[in-house]
């Protein structure tokens, strides 16, 4: 990139340039709202606690799908599609998933003017139907592992929603696989576990922490669940993905047995694992600013957008769509030929979070040059048009990484250590984060915190650190760090 | 390519080959139902009337979603993603779409334990979501035209069902589509009727023939309904996707209107589109045989299979290890490693419809030579290794055009004409196929047709000759010829 980059104009963050969205540091939770409706990403639906993808925010989770979706295939994945109905006497063949899923599933009743002898639920998640085919399909250890994904939607009547927070309906993707041995299923949770980081990271530049759910926090059927937590603007705590190693529960339920090297009958091992458009929430919160969306390059459905400036002199329309064309190869770059004015188009793009708006203007036309304004650091950079696509290029990876390290930052210096729950309580009062603390593994214990604290374990991390010796509950002896925190 | 060209073996495609399929021309329908089975596209669930879309066919579907999606995105349309359950009080807001659908749809009255004080249904096709989102977002003749389209499933709750055919649920696309003007949604609804045939001839192989249904046959609601028909090997029609246009009719019912330029109130005219799963059905019944499924090279999850001969041998599995490596470059290769028989590989792959299987063994390796096997004539083709990038590309190419050609052939050969309900069902009884007859516009003669022959009016198509002067059922004067079939 041309090395003669001139500051003309950094902004304060602080600063609100748009004056129709709440400030987030005095209403984060209006802010929000303001975020997704004015940048465009979905509203809500005549069905209740239900949303509508917009275009805007359908685009981000297409972009959000393709990069998961080759990792998954690139580790030996296979896309099915299994019915969105699901019978009762289904459901009800696991005990610890019937009791986690009945208070929050819609039954379908009639079909057309009959009733159903069978009452049907909209999928709640979808364990039971890949147990049912598995029981049929696998036979021998040949047949394993079977690693099946399948994206689509699913249904659990919430009585609060928040757009891609909490919803009735929200799109997901959800891995279930079979396995021959405990080994394996445990490794399946564990690397794809690896591959949400990874992503989380390298695509949403959103830096995370993994580790184990507690026993009281994990998934309804799970023997142990996995989750990489993510951290907000506003200092709460957000699950971003979860997986889960089922041993062989749901197996033994569902009588998946194959028959091994030895010709003997072995239960299947297996796994669950899913991400959901709460990812795009995730982005929202962990990048944006008080003049709307900020989104990663990665899935920001457009990565340029070419503003021409004085567009009625001569030649700057033509020029302005000259570059875009030449863009158009090598990133998702678009133009707006409207009439709006500069400064409107500006405030615009910023509120829909677009990494870089490229002015052209007759002076810069004169130079053979353009102006590069980055959404992240409102820095502005000029640029030769020679070299234009090596710019963009560089910019666009420079923006992912400022992202990635503010956010890093804001998680390091957000997480704290407490040695007591009252210790823990101010720390959220005050300061909000993440809060270390050991904990001797009672679930009394992690009650208490959330009757005093009202925060949740939210995981075991991997990365243990011995802040103590004692649960900061109860005083016992304590063998596990936890990290603790207020989530969405 | 090159041109010594050696076919070594070119079997009857009346003879067949694996004894596990019924036979295409003594029992089709269970030839249907044994090549989605052994082919592994799907198989039912325990979920009653739905099916479980398997790995290969649903990675047929992710290919036909990708071609058509580019499609729509380059014709300016853009993915959104509306909610699957539909208010009671919306979906009875057009009084011919309620009619139409009341029926057959799912309805959902409990959440949770809880009774819902309204019902919800499964959204059957989502024309009343699109309405009501359009009330409210559309103000001005600026948000015109709006060019949303969904990718979803949708349930119809029928009594009869077939895999991909006919299903309680179904994956689809479907348009949604406002405009200013009537002119503007007749001619959205007839450009993607040109979308679908141009997809369904480059992409799937598979002629068609365009028209316009009868007030009998049209979609509930729609002032009129466009479809492309194809023709299956049984000689019957599939209705293979239809485009819809409501002129106003919608828009009066939901009262959606926007400011024109004249600052004058106008309601908008929309058209609705949609092709679905259906078409994996139209692959299988158009271009399969007696040795099972043949895929479109463009549709195919593995283009080209490499399978190694006498692989025991030094090198072997090396040098096609090699080739897979280099073809994957150029196409979807896979290798077969596994230690079945030669010969019982050849027949999984061929009842996958794999277009093109490379055979390479130690006689082969030392002639620097492979062996290529086209599944859809049997045709065996030497192929130098030098060259083996552009004998492939050829070959798949030359395989779409020899699939399209064929089924052109057919759907020529097979389409009839008659000039009485009696003479139309001796052809239909004997020949089977399209009959093409001048028709009156009385639907007291479609139904005398329907009556006498079971046969439907497929559609008016777009090129129209004059086979007669007077309707073949009344012999009334008749100024339009409609196309006549049994269809699924």
């Amino acid at each position: 990139m041309d090395k003669q980059t001139n500051q003309t104009n950094q902004p304060n963050q602080q600063t609100k340039r748009v004056e129709s969205i709440a400030d987030m540091n005095q209403d984060f939770a209006q802010w929000y709202t303001d975020v997704v409706r004015k940048a465009e990403l979905a509203e809500y639906a005549e069905t209740g606690g239900c949303i509508i993808y917009k275009p805007y925010g359908y685009a981000i989770w297409e972009l959000i799908q393709k990069s998961l979706d080759t990792r998954l295939k690139e580790t030996g994945h296979e896309n099915v599609y299994m019915p969105m109905l699901i019978p009762e006497h289904l459901l009800q063949m696991e005990a610890d998933h019937i009791e986690g899923f009945a208070p929050e599933v819609a039954w379908v009743t009639y079909g057309g003017a009959e009733k159903l002898q069978e009452r049907f639920c909209v999928r709640p998640t979808s364990e039971v139907l890949f147990c049912s085919h598995y029981a049929k399909a696998v036979e021998s250890y040949r047949d394993l592992p079977k690693l099946y994904n399948q994206w689509c939607s699913v249904m659990r009547w919430e009585k609060t929603t928040r757009p891609f927070l909490r919803g009735r309906e929200f799109l997901w993707q959800e891995g279930h696989t079979a396995h021959a041995t405990a080994e394996e299923s445990l490794a399946e949770a564990l690397s794809i576990l690896d591959v949400y980081c990874e992503l989380s990271e390298n695509v949403l530049a959103m830096p995370c922490i993994k580790g184990q759910k507690t026993e009281r926090e994990k998934f309804a059927g799970a023997l142990n669940t996995y989750t990489f937590e993510s951290l907000m603007h506003d200092g709460k705590a957000l699950q971003s993905g979860t997986t889960h190693d089922f041993g062989d529960k749901f197996a033994r339920a569902f009588d998946i047995q194959y028959l091994d090297k030895n010709n003997k009958q072995q239960y299947v091992h297996q796994a669950s694992w899913g991400v959901s458009t709460r990812l795009i929430g995730a982005i929202i919160m962990v990048h944006g600013d008080n003049n709307g969306l900020v989104l990663p390059p990665a899935v920001a459905p457009i990565q340029v957008i070419v503003v021409p400036i004085a567009d009625h002199k001569e030649g700057v329309k033509e020029k302005a769509e000259e570059l875009r064309a030449r863009l158009a190869k090598i990133c998702r770059c678009k133009i707006d030929l409207s009439d709006k004015k500069a400064g409107w188009k500006f405030a615009e793009y910023e509120m829909k979070g677009v990494p870089i708006r490229l002015e052209i203007g007759p002076k810069d036309i004169e130079q053979n040059q353009c102006v590069l304004a980055r959404r992240d650091t409102g820095e502005k950079i000029t640029a030769p048009l020679d070299n234009l696509e090596q710019a963009i290029q560089e910019t666009l990876q420079s923006i992912h990484k400022n992202l990635y390290e503010k956010a890093a930052a804001r998680l390091e210096s957000s997480t704290h250590t407490a040695h007591s729950v009252d210790e823990l309580k101010t720390i959220l009062d005050s300061k909000s984060g993440f809060v270390k603390a050991m904990w001797c593994g009672a679930e009394a214990c992690e009650l208490e915190v959330k009757e005093q604290a009202t925060a949740t374990s939210r995981c075991i991390p991997f990365v243990q650190e011995k802040v103590g010796d004692c649960c900061f509950v109860c005083g016992k002896a304590a063998g596990k760090m936890v990290v603790w925190g207020r989530a969405y």
